[in-house]
């Protein structure tokens, strides 16, 4: 019942990755009569999906810990508890994100070895994709959260995009080892060793995250959620500045039309949808979180990434990283002293 | 004889904002067989600049302390020194920024009732133009200098951008009031009061910097240099991806060809050249960064920034401003205390 075209968005989407994701069965959770209506139009959707009555819906302007709280009969706490209790897999919603952060978090409980929960998404870059995490999940971080952040980019990466080591890199104002908050060269420091559970790429500014320096990007919530909206502005801001620009003549007209074509490629490359499904990782279970503004394709995006998640384990690979991360990070005795002592500033 | 083309730059660009600001006079500092020979050829320009020899030069590799007392000797050291001793109203540097920032404060010192410095530009937006500040000159800030940064924005803007009252916006992860970090919210508090020496806009997010939706956008050094290059960085890719597209077929290249006049007009309007100059402000004196790379026409852009600022007396409204911030938060007793019991989470 979450996001701001549901349940039509949802059910559309769930058929979508029925198809693309064959073996693939759904539990749906809402208002049962609206629900009933939309399934039944599709026969192959309604033979792998089971309707969960919920009389309550979260609500895109309640505070999470009111959602938390009080809407424990709603389609999202129900469809979380169901894959907390493993009823289902993973859970993926269009709905109300700190709600849904919030009750995730109480009925999954953290994995072993994760403090913290990070929202994680993709970036179009110059080479392909990227992993950009946290976008907003916790406003300060620590070293040890930064730490185990790049843990779950790095795991994240290896399954949804296929890369065996994926390049993780530090967002940071200058590239030098000694730049920078002492919380981030701490959680380089520990992520450069030897027995490092992840391919550490170093530091990496905010002009690499389009130049696709890394393959995972990883901040804190506050750095992180402004650099995304920032890429997004800026995005929208330029396809507003190549609109007008063809606007200003007869023959930049005519251009224009003769290169529809180009602008379709350019359109499907940087398309949000392709990108849609923000994901919590730390969790132990997998949670997506769609856009709300998403249309079906997007929401069966966004189901995709949930079903890799499931398929290729990505709980056990994220506790055994973390694990070896843990190694490091407890060897260190003094860590804060120790790097003082380097003379390290801004 | 800093950044990348010097000296050749420098010259030139002052030669081009000789013509465009009358009046204007300059020392210029450094090696002086190589400037006469440069300044020789203009002769307009020499009649009203200066050579002051300077032995030595600031390094782009040189770290700030390490200018900041060994090269005691260099144009950027004497260049400096002569605008914090009167002798010149103004120094605009293209050379190491660190350096520069390290010793403007050194020699300038800072302006009564501003406790650090900041790096202030502008940004095009959707609606023309912008200030952004802090760019990276302090990795750490608390509501104090967040709010001072506010003023410092608040009156670069109604100089260089020519408006009565500026909208000044404070960057968070989200636009209600309870959100985002303390000492942003702290800020907030304070420059919502009544008796503000600024236009309040409230809390902007990342995307709210391209749409233009605040005429000064105030963040932290280690935000605001991530969301710069962030910025870039996507301008970058997006002018590539539509390149890229142009060149998919024939007709798209001949839609190109036939277009060219709006590309000119849209690199006019996203030129960087135009948006040089950054500006430490908070500094008893006033202090322009060119970018390195720039050219002779970015150079004379920046010599313009600090024109405006000594023409229309930007210390004296900017330390008003601060006296009048000051007033606030000296009222206030326990801001910390007092916000945490309105209950202001993330």
């Amino acid at each position: 019942m979450g996001g701001d075209h549901a349940p039509d968005v949802i059910v559309n989407g769930a058929d979508i990755a029925r198809e693309r994701y064959p073996g693939t069965s759904f539990l749906l959770f809402g208002d049962e009569a609206r629900l009933k209506a939309l399934v039944d139009k599709r026969k192959g959707l309604a033979q792998v999906l089971e309707i969960v009555p919920a009389e309550d819906a979260v609500l895109a302007e309640d505070k999470p810990s009111y959602a938390l709280r009080r809407r424990r009969k709603s389609s999202m706490w129900l469809a979380v508890e169901a894959a907390a209790q493993g009823r289902a897999d993973t859970i993926v919603s269009a709905g109300n994100t700190g709600a849904l952060l919030a009750i995730s978090m109480f009925a999954m409980r953290m994995l072993e070895g994760a403090d913290r929960p990070a929202l994680a998404s993709f970036m179009p870059t110059a080479r392909g994709e990227s992993v950009m995490l946290d976008l907003g999940a916790n406003l300060e971080c620590d070293a040890d959260n930064l730490a185990q952040f790049a843990v779950m980019g790095s795991v994240f990466a290896q399954i949804l995009l296929g890369l065996d080591k994926p390049k993780v890199g530090l967002l940071n104002v200058g590239s030098e080892e000694l730049k920078g908050r002492e919380e981030v060269r701490q959680a380089a420091a520990w992520l450069r060793r030897e027995n490092s559970p992840v391919s550490f790429h170093g530091f990496v500014e905010g002009n690499d995250i389009g130049a696709g320096v890394a393959d995972v990007v990883v901040t804190d919530g506050f750095t992180g959620n402004i650099a995304l909206k920032s890429i997004e502005g800026t995005a929208k801001l330029y396809t507003q500045f190549v609109r007008d620009a063809f606007r200003t003549s007869t023959l930049a007209k005519l251009g224009y039309l003769f290169a529809s074509g180009a602008w379709s490629k350019l359109r499907i490359r940087v398309d949000p949808r392709r990108y849609n499904g923000g994901v919590f990782l730390g969790l132990n279970g997998v949670c997506v979180k769609s856009h709300g503004g998403t249309d079906a394709l997007g929401f069966a995006y966004a189901i995709g990434v949930s079903v890799d998640l499931v398929r290729y384990d990505y709980k056990s690979k994220l506790v055994e990283g973390l694990a070896r991360l843990r190694e490091i990070t407890s060897a260190t005795e003094t860590p804060a002293a120790s790097l003082q002592a380097t003379g390290g500033t801004a």
